[in-house]
C-alpha cells in the first residue's frame, strides 16, 4: 500500500494529502481506547466536519505514525478499518484517498441512522489489503476476457447432464428429496461420496459432513477451533479466501514459505516447536497459486509433526482430481493414521461451481462440532444440488466427465503457456503444470503486479495479482496469479496481447528496499 | 433442566448420581480460570480417570451449586458446555447423565489426537438447553407424524413447476448462469425482487442481498452488527433459531415478552431507556411460535423507539406471504422512513425449504458489510436455486401458488384445530391463527412440555416444547408448538390421537415454585 509507492509507480497526479491529521489528540493513559481506534474515530470525525474532503488523501502511514509517535501498524490498522467501512480507498500509489459520500461504498447518506457509521470494521481490519478480492474476482469474469478465475470455463460446466440428474434424481428419491434435509447432508450424497470419492479417505472413525462450497467449510473449521488470538499457520503464499476467513475468526496467521515441494517442513517444524499452534491449513497437491505438490517426503514429515506436536491439519484439497496425467498425487489425507487431518474438498471446481456443494471428512467428534457450526450458518445445503450431484456420481457420470476436464485443462495450460512465451522479457513463467488451473508468474519488472492488474484490467484482461496470496513477509507482490481455466485456445492469444499490451506499461526499474517482496 | 426435576417427572428408574465431584476444589484466586471452565474440567478429568461412567448422574445443578458455593449460573454453564461436547445428556426428569464413549455423540476414542478434547464448547455454552434443536426437528420428519416442522408439506413443493423453471432459465440466461455468481445474488432474482416482492420494502437508499436462507441471513446480522457482550433484544418467546444465532455471537439476549399483539413496546422502551442495545429482532407478523400479529399502533411506537434510540431493528419475516385471508397485515418495513429496518425474507416456507434461497433488504451501507460477511460465509448463494426462483418470479407462477397455499394452509389449521378440540381437558388452543404455521398451545398439566415432548416421539409424533423459545425468565416450559403445515387433513386424526396418548400420561399435577415458568 502507501509503503510500496515509489517515483515510478505514479500513473496519475497524486491528490491533495490533509496535514490536518497529523496532530491529532490520542488519549494514552491507561484504560483509554486502543490508539488505533482513536484514530479511526479521528478520522471520521474530520470526514463528518468536512475538514477532510472527497478526493483528498490521508497522511502516508509512515508519515502519519511518525507525527502522531505511534507504531506503525497502528495506522496501518485504522487505514484498514476505514477502507472496509467504505470512507476511504486505498489506490496504491496514489495513496489513501476520500470517497465522495454517495453511493454504493460511500458512508451512510445523511437520513442514515447514526448506529451505522458507528459500526467497527468487520474483522478489525483483519481482511488484508483486499477484503472483497474474491467478489472482484468473480466479477472479473464479467468484463473483457479473464486469466483471474479460479473456475471451470463456462463452457465446460455439464448443465444438461445436471439438470438430467436432478430429473433421475427426483423420481429415484421422490420430491421430499428438496424438502429440508439433515444439517449432515442429503444421505445419497454422503454415502456415494464415502463409497467413491472417499475410498481410503472416510476412515471407520470418520464422517462425512456436505457443505456450502469450500468457502463454507473454510469458515466452520475456523469457527470450530479458532478462537481469537489463536495461531493458525497457513502456507505462504497461500489462496486468499483461507487467509481472509482464519483472519476474520481472530486468528493470528504465521505464514510458512511454500516452494517447488510444497511447504516448507523445515521452517514449519521450527514454527512448531516455539508456538502453540491451534491449526495448520495446507493445500498439498496442486497449490493455489503457486501450482505445487508437497512431496512424498515431506507428506510424511508433515503428518509426523501433527502427532509429534499434537496440532491438526486442514487439507484444502479442490484440485487433486484436476491432474493432467493419468495418476498422481493422491491427498495427504489418504496416508493419516492419527486422525489428524481434517479434509475439505468441492464439486466447484470439477463439476459447477454454482451447486455450492462441497464436503468434509473427519474424525467424528471434531465433525459433530462443525455440523453444529454449520446447523447456525445456513441449517442445511441446498438440496437440488446435492440430488443433482449425489445422481451425477452414483450412475457413473463422473469419472468420464473428469476425465474431460483433465484433457481439456492440460490443453489450455499448454496453449496459454505457448502463447506466454512470448512475453519473456517480461515475465518469467513456471515449467509445465501437473494439474490444477494456474501459473504463478514473476515480473521481470519487480513488485509491481498490483499497477500490472491495473493496467491489465484497463487493457481488458483480468489478472490476479501476488499481493493477495502474500502472508507477513511474503508479500509476492512481483507475481501475478494466471488462470488457464477459462481460457480456451480461440481467446488465449487475445488475452496475451492485451496482457502484453499492459506490461509494456511498466516502469522498467526494478525497486529494492524496505518494503520490496520477500521472494518465494 | 435438573431444576424442573420433581417426583411427578420420572418416568423410569434414575440413574446412579455421582457424588464425588461435589468435594471438587476449585480455585478462586484473581487471575485464575473462570469458575465454570474449572468445574467444565474437572468433569471432564473425571470423565477421563473413570471416576464417572456411562450412564451415571451429575449431581442436580442446585446441589452442586450449594455444595461448591457457586452461582447455579456458573453450574449450568459447565453442564451446557459438557452437553455440547457430547460428554453428557441433559435428559430432562433423568437428569444430566454421562454418555457412552463411542458412537457418534461421544467424545473422541482414544486413539484421536488430544486437541479435540482440549478444544472449548461452541459459543461457549451459550447455546441454551437444545443446541441441536433445528437439526432435532428437521430429523423428526423422517420419523413417524410431525406436530413439528415449520416447514411446508412435501406434497405441496412445486417440484415440476421448478424444475420446469431451470430449463427456461438457463434457456433465457445461458449455461453461465450456473458458474460463480454475483456475491450479492443472482442479477435476474433481486431484480424481481425489488420490484414485485419488494415493492415499497426495498427503498431509493436500500440494497437487496441474496442469502442462503434465513438462518444464513440471521448470522450474517449477527456477523456484521454484533459484537461479543452486546445486547440484543429479542422477542420472549422467540424462534429459537435466532435466539441460538445470536447468543452464538456473544450477545446478551434481553427477552421482552410478546403478547397477543405482538411484542410489547411499553417493556421495550423501558429496556431502551436502560442499555445500549444493539439491535432488536422481531417477527411482526404471524411470530414463531405465538402466531400473535403486531398492532398498527406498535408497530409505529416500534418504529418511533428505532429513531429515538438510534437502535437498528432486523424484520425476520418468513410467514406474512402466507395470510388466510386476501388481505392482510405487510411487513413492518413498509412503514420505516428512517432506514432503521433491516428486512429478512425467505423462500424456504412460500416455495421451497431445500432451495436455500432467502434475501435481505437494507441500507446500503449496511448491505455492503451484509455482503462482505456473505463472502466469507459461502461466497455465494447456490445458483440452480437462484434461477429457479428468478423465472418462477418472472414467469408469473409465484402469486398462483401462494393463492393455493394459503387455502391449503387455512384448511389445515382449521382441520388441526377441531381435532385438538377433544382434547381440551389437556391443552388450550388459541383461536384461529390468521397465518403462518404454528398453535401456540398451553398444557393444562403445568410445565412439563419437555417430557410432554419425549412420551409424544415414543407414540410417533413429534411436538416441539416450549422451552426452547424461552428467554430469560420466560420459560414457556407449559408449552407446546404444534404446526399444521404438514399435517394434512389425512393424518391430523391420527396425529392428535397419538399426541392424546401422550398427553393422557403426563403427571395431573400442576408443579409451581421457583422454578415455574413465568407465564407469557
Amino acid at each position: 500500500m502507501e509503503g510500496q509507492t515509489g517515483p515510478n509507480y505514479q500513473s496519475k497526479p497524486r491528490a491533495p494529502a490533509s496535514q490536518d491529521l497529523l496532530g491529532l489528540d490520542l488519549d494514552r493513559r491507561p484504560g483509554a481506547a486502543p490508539l488505533f481506534r482513536q484514530l479511526r474515530d479521528g478520522v471520521r470525525a474530520a470526514l463528518l466536519s468536512g475538514t477532510l474532503a472527497e478526493g483528498m488523501r490521508l497522511p502516508p502511514e509512515r508519515e502519519m505514525a511518525a507525527a502522531l509517535g505511534v507504531n506503525r501498524t497502528t495506522v496501518t490498522r485504522a487505514y484498514q478499518e476505514l477502507v472496509a467501512d467504505g470512507l476511504v480507498e486505498a489506490r496504491g500509489s496514489a495513496g489513501t484517498v476520500v470517497l465522495p459520500p454517495a453511493g454504493a461504498v460511500a458512508p451512510a447518506p445523511p437520513e442514515a441512522p447514526p448506529w451505522l457509521l458507528s459500526l467497527p470494521a468487520l474483522g478489525e481490519g483483519s481482511l488484508g489489503p483486499d477484503p472483497t478480492l474474491l467478489r472482484d474476482v468473480a466479477a472479473s469474469m464479467n468484463a473483457g476476457l479473464s486469466l483471474a478465475a479460479g473456475t471451470p470455463g463456462p463452457d465446460l460446466l455439464p448443465v444438461t447432464e445436471l439438470t438430467d440428474c436432478l430429473q433421475e434424481g427426483l423420481a429415484a428419491w421422490g420430491r421430499e428429496a428438496l424438502g429440508y434435509g439433515a444439517v449432515e447432508g442429503f444421505g445419497p450424497l454422503r454415502e456415494v461420496i464415502a463409497s467413491r470419492l472417499g475410498a481410503g479417505l472416510v476412515g471407520p472413525g470418520d464422517g462425512v459432513l456436505v457443505v456450502s462450497g469450500a468457502t463454507q467449510g473454510l469458515a466452520l473449521v475456523a469457527r470450530a477451533l479458532v478462537e481469537p488470538g489463536d495461531d493458525v499457520v497457513v502456507e505462504a503464499p497461500a489462496y486468499p479466501g483461507a487467509l481472509q476467513t482464519f483472519a476474520l475468526a481472530g486468528a493470528r496467521l504465521i505464514g510458512v514459505p511454500v516452494d517447488g515441494d510444497g511447504i516448507r517442513t523445515d521452517v514449519l517444524e521450527a514454527v512448531l516447536a516455539r508456538r502453540r499452534v491451534r491449526l495448520v491449513v495446507v493445500q498439498p497437491t496442486y497449490h493455489n497459486p503457486t501450482g505445487a505438490v508437497l512431496s512424498p517426503g515431506r507428506r510424511e514429515r508433515l503428518l509426523a509433526l501433527a502427532r509429534r506436536f499434537g496440532v491438526p491439519i486442514l487439507e484444502d484439497d479442490p484440485y487433486h482430481e484436476l491432474r493432467f496425467a493419468d495418476t498422481g498425487p493422491g491427498p495427504l489425507k489418504l496416508a493419516d493414521r492419527s486422525g489428524a487431518v481434517i479434509y475439505l474438498a468441492t464439486f466447484s471446481k470439477t463439476v459447477l461451481p454454482g451447486l455450492r456443494v462441497g464436503w468434509i471428512a473427519a474424525a467424528q467428534p471434531l465433525l459433530d462440532r462443525l455440523v453444529l457450526a454449520k446447523q447456525f450458518s445456513d441449517l442445511n445445503t441446498n438440496a437440488t444440488g446435492q440430488v443433482m450431484l449425489a445422481r451425477f456420481l452414483e450412475s457413473g457420470r463422473y469419472e468420464p466427465h473428469l476425465r474431460a476436464m483433465r484433457s481439456v485443462y492440460r490443453q489450455r495450460s499448454h496453449r496459454l503457456r505457448r502463447e506466454l512465451a512470448g512475453l519473456a522479457e517480461h515475465l518469467e513463467v513456471p515449467g509445465p503444470p501437473g494439474g490444477g488451473f494456474y501459473l504463478w508468474c514473476r515480473l521481470r519488472a519487480g513488485p509491481q503486479a498490483r499497477l500490472l492488474a491495473a493496467l491489465a484490467a484497463r487493457e481488458g484482461v483480468a489478472v490476479v495479482a501476488g499481493d493477495a496470496f502474500g502472508v507477513g513477509p511474503v508479500r509476492s507482490a512481483d507475481r501475478v496469479r494466471l488462470s488457464y481455466s477459462t481460457c480456451s485456445p480461440e481467446v488465449a492469444p487475445e488475452a496475451v496481447r492485451r496482457l502484453r499490451a499492459a506490461l509494456e506499461q511498466l516502469p522498467a526499474t526494478t525497486v529494492t528496499g524496505r518494503d520490496a517482496p520477500v521472494v518465494v
